[in-house]
């Protein structure tokens, strides 16, 4: 058993063990190219590992239960490629409609995407206004750890352009799924050439719609080849960490006046 | 490592392993209400054990490759209860859809559906002809066993109504996770009211539009008590050796005539 | 006057015609390539002429009353061919979608369609519910006869695979509109190839997506040659009082638990 | 059989039968509320039987094929009445496309929407020109009569209010079917207060959004009191003359410069 | 400040300042091709400058509030050619919807289409009746003039052709923004091939579905080479005439009966 | 005239105007509720006047073109105001869609949105990527200031939390249209009790789905009673510098690998 996964549980014991302040943790991955030297699902593994270790450690105190991930998202930046499969904009909008208008027949009122993939964010932003308003439920958009285009680190020699398949995703994969990693084929995939902006970057104020294939062949935007399954470890345990924080204010976060 | 799932491999792997033939298999699981006796997520396990033994077993010969299953479907037959999480028909019309396309970049040409709801299965007909159209795919709709309104077998003390968490759903979950079953709280609920029609019945001439509330307060359309782990054994060895003939079929299937 | 035609009355007369039980009968028939033997609007025929047939002797012992049928439904297995105009799934989603919604100003709350083309029938069981739960109809599906893979008959000279313009269609078609059946061309179209599958196969347990010329170039399966107005006659005969036990069902059903 | 009703003939037929300057005419009734003296499906018997007549007189001269009505448009002017059955205006748009498209498939180019119901034009004339577009078909939208909105013309009693239901409507149904015609509670309904105004009336270069209960409880906006059968037949006459003129125009229209 | 520009109050002061009888005005222009002498903004700049000086003259007294306008609606007639921006059917119906579904959160039940685009009137039609149901507005659809095709009138060299960018709008452009017009590009584009149709005409009893193109490679339907600022000025002034009466009549519109 | 408002061309004159380089700037603003003290329109004045400012100063250098704005936008977290007028994501999103393919007729192939509503920000960023895609422009989102959630500035009193209405807002609206703004009505309203969170705030680690009621009923989160003319004045000054700088990358950027 998964530690409060609550689809293991049946109907009526979800109906006892969920209350208005029940956080529920929908992981959301992707499948898509993550380069030679990573599984296409690497952002569905991440967002999955984090969201049941954080739920393991912190679920019983703050009220968390896991939901079964969304595996398929909206990766359209790597369309181009085999081994990318993604739902468009409009469908993933209607799956978490569904899902939302579905929590309305549970005791819970609060639901956090757990986001493991950057191409996610904006549309899971607008979701959870879309949601808060159509289904009277709190909604709260998380990442396991911020990518550089969000305001994450990435290593120098990435030049801050560390965003996909890089340092740091390839790190935590080998601590996570060592077996699916190979770095053998791990190589610096850093599109220089980007550094020539300051405002038009990723992360930058002018943000702007691209695909992985925009600045070369390869697909990966990042430098993989000096990844270690010790960086990985420790940005595990950091990431872990941040989620407590983050799900203590989640579990608790009232907007309103106070009286 | 689960065998062959296909999104462990890299994009470039995929291209390598996949060809035309080869088999994706998509498993449908459901979150819906099961009753008190089983979980919400019953469905969905079902479906995903019975995928991953099939391909674990007859992968490497059939060229078949495991999907992320889907595990949030069309359960609006239990709607109306807390524990459901579904999808409408166009929303999971148009997963389905993104799916099928997202295909087309793979070498693959052939996808499978295997079912483990009923609920999906008109729905997964109609998408199996759109995609076998829009995409140029072959498309096939399997059920690991069949529910008796899919002229599957259910012991005579259900009467021939034994769809939805009775004796058939409740032994295979006591064999594959006897701990997510509560057997002190399975009862034997048959609508004996619906023996009185004989062509407006689960699996007759006429369907009917039906909600699980319909027959009565309890969700659940079976015999439950009936239930044992061994008779679940001996089910799903025989829903494996049968979904080793289908894969076999549908591995090989060509509609065309013969030179 | 066509018998028990609603729309043949006035709006108050209808309000006044009409109680919970009164069955609306919607023929929903197909404008699709039935071969050169046979018009395109066969199954428009034949649903709307079994449909008038059954209202006209059943229709004031059941409170049986008929719509106007749907000419154009779903035939995209039947897209690539001149003569085939055919609604999406979601055009004809909506479309039944809105009649159920009109209904509801109705004193009426059953409906059925009466469903003369086979690729259809998915669809209507998905509307069957959703149009169940969205506007509280009882809904069924009903066929006037079963098609082979619907678990219909076919003579041994088809073998089990006579399901579009075939001996039973074209039969049929003979009794009810002779001047439009050309039996100069009418032909034995049977792709044998498809013996050699068991599980997957028209009404096998495994359903596959398929269009009429995937076959071979001729868009009929079946055996037309051996058709008979004799044949059809019984047929009909057989059709008609099947649907008399069927409609009786119909209008009687009650799914709830008996006081 | 139906003179030159298209569907009669068998696919290979069609494609024979048909060239590019083909024209399809699809009658577009309604069934819809027509006060308690006419039955709600009256636009739809206009729309088909004048369409029928047309054809059979004007066909062969003029290369017209019928196609099966669309009984179920937009009346959701009546939407508040029992007996009215309507299609919004996305599902009718989306019907309306699915044929165009199917169109493409034959040889004909020339696509004439005969309009029986006042509140399908302009909806007809928005998707005359999508349908153009979108599948390069000629297409035209025609009414057998123009009511009184639409620059038709209505007696000096109706005050140019007769517009449902009134002495045309009536005198049309007691030619063509007398026998669905109750004159006893035919009765003069005519919204007086209308003709306060210049510029907001019907077929005023003021168009307003209404629902026929604006004007008060009966539904009809017109004297049907003063309908006669003999009216109704020299009215017939005249549209059928005048169709006779509009498709000899429709069949040769061509708009582009002259060489 | 515009006068009466709603947008320039604050929230507050729109609750105060509307009734249920205020007129909502909102200009729907159009961008698009208007061939060599005008700018693709012209529809724009005719409806947004007429209702402004309406507002201006007759808003105080009728209750008269500017919206800001809708720049690009329909206008797929003119799809083929740079410079046209366009919204399809479903999406400007969509935000038609919006819009008045916002409507009902102020005092407001009065909204006027403003519409200086022919392309857009069948449309406005369908909406009109859409929002009178959906949100409980009264809705009128007005033109500031009526273009030939709408019942209004062209000189005699256009032989009742002039719709689009000739005398009529061009003589207004002159008057309104003469810096935006280019006469020395001015000609005379008359299809005079159209005079052939009787019935088959822009505003005949047989519309049909055109593109700009369909007529010539020019896109412009008209004379301009005769325009003139003159009597553009005659004409702007005729229109705010004709707009101060339908206004009054809009402001008090009510269909009801008279007590 | 306003400076390069594209629309004021005609259709020939852009496409001789336009290269693959010329960047269209779409102003995207909003119309909803901002306090007691600013207009509705503050956003969409705010938009169009920078952007106007910005291309009249820069446009001719680097090639810029203004369009009209979009006027109405994704305003839902004022749906319970009056005042408020917004469309849905789906619209917006089908807008956008509809420009963007509009676009693809004019030789232009670079689109900046210059968004003055935070509410837009992740809609537009989903936007950006669907266009890149669907019809190959390079796209950007810009804002003029980044609001305190987007990583802009705010001054102490406001404590991080002045994105709507509040001293910054106030301040340019001072400067850029003073006679709308009604500085007797404004006041402090800052939601004090959200510094209570580190992580869950605006422009935090964790985004929430929040209505601007959700923190008391003024619906202003800022402090607008310390907003100057002067301040507002070096505030749109910056602003401009700013834009110069950023569309300066705008109309070269480039991710490709350089050669």
């Amino acid at each position: 058993m998964t530690a409060r996964l609550l689809t293991e549980l049946s109907a009526p014991a979800i109906a006892d063990a969920l209350g208005p302040d029940s956080v529920l943790v929908l992981p959301t991955g992707a499948i898509e190219q993550h380069g030679p030297h990573l599984p296409v699902a690497t952002d569905l593994i991440t967002a999955q590992s984090m969201a049941e270790r954080a739920v393991a450690e912190f679920g019983e105190e703050l009220d968390l239960w896991l939901l079964p991930p969304l595996a398929y998202t909206k990766s359209n930046e790597h369309h181009w490629s085999c081994g990318t499969f993604w739902l468009s904009a409009q469908t993933l909008m209607s799956v978490l409609h569904d899902l939302g208008s579905s929590i309305t027949k549970t005791p819970a009122r609060r639901l956090a995407f757990l986001n493991g993939h950057g191409g996610n964010s904006a549309l899971l932003q607008v979701a959870a206004r879309d949601l808060r308003i159509a289904y009277g439920l709190r909604t709260f958009t998380m990442h396991p750890s911020l990518p550089a285009d969000h305001g994450g680190k990435s290593p120098e020699s990435e030049l801050g352009l560390g965003i996909h398949g890089g340092h740091e995703e390839t790190s935590l994969m080998l601590h996570l799924r060592p077996e699916l990693v190979d770095m053998e084929q791990a190589q610096r995939w850093v599109p220089e050439q980007l550094t020539e902006y300051r405002h038009v970057r990723f992360g930058g104020s002018v943000s702007f719609g691209w695909t992985s294939d925009d600045f070369g062949p390869d697909g990966v935007i990042g430098d993989a080849s000096t990844a270690t399954a010790e960086h990985g470890k420790e940005k595990a345990e950091a990431m872990l960490t941040y989620l407590g924080e983050a799900f203590a204010e989640v579990a608790r976060f009232d907007p309103g006046p106070r009286a």
